[in-house]
This record gives C-alpha cells, structure tokens and sequence, in this order.
C-alpha cells in the first residue's frame, strides 16, 4: 500500500475535523491565535494514532472518537506554540510559517497555549455518547501522557541539561517528551476501541517504541534534513547544545536503534485485529523527510 | 462568628492538604518550582469555596471531595505563574516573594504552569469513589471556567485591552478573568454536594457575585491597600493602564457597587441547608485588606 499517500489522506480529514471544533469567541485575537497555530499544518500524527489504534482493535466507525483525536491535536499545538516562546528553543518559523509568538505576541501566545490546554479537557469531558468511565480514562492518559510525568517534565529535563549539562539522560528526555504522549495517544485509541487488556498493553508498548523512533528521527532531520522541506531551521539542536542521537551515537548508530525500536512496535502489534495501517505507519516514521 | 479566624485556620488545613498532594518527581526543579509556587501561601479561596459549596447544600465529610479543591488551588496557582511572566504582568513579587521566574527561570516557570494545569486535571480524572458522571462535570466546569470562556479569556480580553484600549468592557473582563473560575469552584461544590438543580443555579449565581466583588475589592486594594500587607506592589493597575472600577467609576462609587454584589450574592445562597459560612464569607470578601 502507499502509506505516505494513505496518511497525506487522513491528515486532510483530520484536518477538516479539527476546523469544525476550532473554538470560536471574544477576544477575536486570542480565538484567532489558537486558530492560527491549530491549522499551521502538520501530519496530524497524534490524532491519527488515536483513531488508527482503535481501528486496530476493530473499532469501525470514528466519527463517536474524533473530538478526542482533535483534542490531542489542541494539546500537541499548545505545546509547540510554548515551546517555540522566546524563553524556551526561541523559534521563529514552525512549518514554514512565522510561530504564533511572533504573530501574536508572546502574551498572546502563552495565553493561547494555556487555552488549548484546557479546551482539550473541556471538550473530552463534555463529550455525550462515551461511557463516563472511558471519558475519564482517556482524560487521565492524556493529562498524564502530557503532563509532569510526560511531556512537560520531558521538555523540563530537555531545558535544564541546556543551562546546566547535568541533566544528561537522553532516554529520559525523549521518552517523557515526545514518546510519552504518543503512546499515550495509542492507549487512548485502545480503551475508546475496547481493547483487551493485552491489546492495550500491546498498543501501549507500540506507542512507546515509535514515539522513541519519531524522536530519533526528528534529532537525525536536524542535522541532515531540508530546510525547505521541514518548515523551519536546521542545526538549531547543535546551536543549542541539546542532547541528541546523532550527537551521542552518530547518525548511523543513531539510524539502527531508529530501525530496531521499529522493528519492536511492529513485533509488539501482530496479533492485534487489524495491524497494517499501524505496521506500515511505524515504517513510515524512520523514512519520512518532514 | 469571627469568619477571619475561621477562613485563617481553614486556610491551614487546606494548606496541609495541598502539601500532601504535591507531585513529586524527576527533573526535580520543574517539582520544585511548582511547590515553591503552590506553598507560597494565599487565602485558599477556591478551595475553601469547593469545599464551603458542598457543605453548604449538606455534605458533611469532606475527605472524599479534598483531591478536587486541592487541584482548583494547582490551576489557581498555574494562572498567578503565567501571569507574573515578564511577557504577561512582569511582576517580581507576589506575597512578598520572589515570583516563580525569578527564581527559577522562565521556561521552567512556563513549564510550572503548563504542568501545575495538566496535573490538576490529572489528579482530579484519577479519583476513585465519585461517580464518573460527577467527575467529568467537574472537569468540565473546571475547564470551562478557567479556560478560553472564562480565566484565559478574561486575562486576553484585559491585556488586548492594555495594548490597544480597544477592549474596554471591564465588565467582561472582570467577569471571565476572575469571577468565572470562583463561579465553577461554587458549581463545582454544589455538584459535589448532591445540589438539587435549584441549589447549584443559587451557587453559581453566588460564585459569579462574590467572584465580581472579589475583583472590584483587588482593583481598589491596589489603589489604595498596604504594600507590606498585600506582600506586593500597589498601583500596579494606574501604572499598566489597566482598566479598573475605581479608575472609571472612583473609589466610592466602586465599593458600593462591589457592596451591592455582595448583598446579591448573599440574597441567591439564603435558602440553602447551611448558608451561614458563605454569607460570612461574602461579606469578608469586601472588608479584607489583603
């Protein structure tokens, strides 16, 4: 199958999705920050991965889940729109676009993070039509996923090894702030899916040895990636100083943990209902060039 | 009664609450920064209002619903963080300390923020023993009042307002930026405390009163409170060109109106199980002097 084609698809629907929930009120400004940095483009991966994973379970009709997979879009933004702030990496393009800060203003930005932060809550547990239960488990993965214990202590550990070279455990940092959140998109699909306990556990493990790889591979298209292609500044991990795999392992040590993490998450889902789209999805991660 | 003495010890207790439920974890600065922040001090009265809601209706134990008011103190505590970045109000005190960027940098104060909110939602989803119905409710409420319908808004509305004075309904400002998330801690108890429909409508009405009178109150203490009492900068306001009430209508005008809130307020809770707490309470809200 053309996996590249297949996700290019599901982006555009995902990206339809996430329109028809963008938030709209006073301050326009503000709505119209969030607006901004939410449609700026992306491969929509988190939402993609909650739907795909309760597919992979046999769920069959996504339209009851998808204000949950656009929720974890809201998150994803709201931590890219802080990341970029001037006091964090300091960046001014994101996909090729000027990064909401440098649009808005750094108030404004830091504002429209925090909004999509708790509009990602306020729409999950509004939700009508999924059981209580399962609402409150998804909302707990995901506060949790992206949380102290995830992504914010990830970027934490990331910002204190910057000023200080103290803090110097890769693993730790990749995990909790990118790998954290992406399993915990996977776990979220598992429980809206009615995953089994071993499907879950499953999907779980999956989510963690992709995220790990998307992370690798993210460090590798730092040093090695187009500018163009990717939307924004090449090197800035070197410029900053910040812990990667190129830079500890080189990049072709770094490229087989990218593969062998790989080849984990797709040993781990084989016996799910229906693991292709994931199987091809977890390839796709260490070939892509964006 | 002396409601002062009781809101004083009150405010211990829940004070060690909150110490029991702080999170601890790794990169031990980004838990160190919120707990600097959260144990800071501060009336507690988002808390205390949770808490005073549900009794007020007629629950007696409050054990059972201590997660969730502690976890209305975290998000309390990640608006005051975000707000005094030097991007937002830029303020290097706040109940006589240092502010949280000041004394840890402000990445890891933006991360306190962003990880003080998602905790509270975190904790709050993670309860056992509240119905899951109830629960999401809170979270809902939660979200709704502090979020871009409520606090985040209200705190765009009044720094949009600061750099372009075209935004100039105080009354919205006030009410999204403060009196909202007071309003949800109300809702919130009452939904706690089994309310019947007519109740929790006399509860919200009351958190919106207080939380208008409450803000009326802060407006006038920073024209005219004590410095060392307040544990911060007065005529901050005058200084930023902030709207404020007593800037538009004076001082005099100001406290009536912020008086005649508080008599609505107390009005609305009248026929309740056990108003007497929250009527005392009201009232204390408009002669405190910190």
């Amino acid at each position: 199958m053309d996996i590249k084609g297949y996700l290019k698809e599901r982006a555009k629907e995902i990206d339809r999705e996430i329109q028809k929930r963008l938030p709209k009120g006073i301050p326009e400004k503000l709505f119209e920050a969030m607006a901004y940095s939410v449609m700026a483009g992306g491969k929509r991966l988190r939402p993609l991965l909650v739907l795909e994973s309760a597919k992979a379970v046999g769920m069959e009709d996504w339209d009851s889940i998808m204000d949950i997979a656009v929720a974890t879009e809201f998150i994803h933004t709201y931590s890219l729109i802080h990341d970029d702030l001037p006091a964090m990496d300091d960046d001014d393009l994101r996909r090729g676009k000027p990064t909401c800060h440098k649009v808005y203003g750094e108030a404004i930005a830091i504002l429209s993070g925090d909004g999509l932060q708790s509009y990602a809550f306020e729409l999950i547990s509004g939700i009508k039509g999924i059981e209580p239960e399962k609402l409150l488990k998804v909302i707990n993965l995901l506060a949790h996923g992206t949380g102290i214990y995830g992504m914010v202590g990830g970027q934490a550990a990331d910002i204190l090894h910057e000023k200080e070279n103290s803090f110097n455990d890769i693993q730790f940092i990749h995990t909790h702030k990118t790998a954290k959140f992406i399993q915990a998109c996977c776990e979220i699909g598992a429980v809206l899916g009615n995953a089994t306990q071993e499907e879950r556990q499953a999907l779980s493990n999956y989510g963690l040895y992709i995220g790990l790889a998307f992370q690798i591979q993210d460090d590798i298209l730092d040093e090695i990636g187009d500018e163009k292609k990717l939307g924004k500044k090449t090197h800035k991990d070197r410029e900053k100083n910040k812990l990667t795999y190129p830079q500890i392992y080189g990049l072709e040590k770094s490229r087989q943990m990218a593969q062998e993490y790989i080849e984990r998450a797709v040993s781990q889902i084989k016996d799910l209902k229906d693991p292709e789209i994931l199987t091809q999805l977890a390839k796709y991660i260490i070939n892509r060039e964006v």
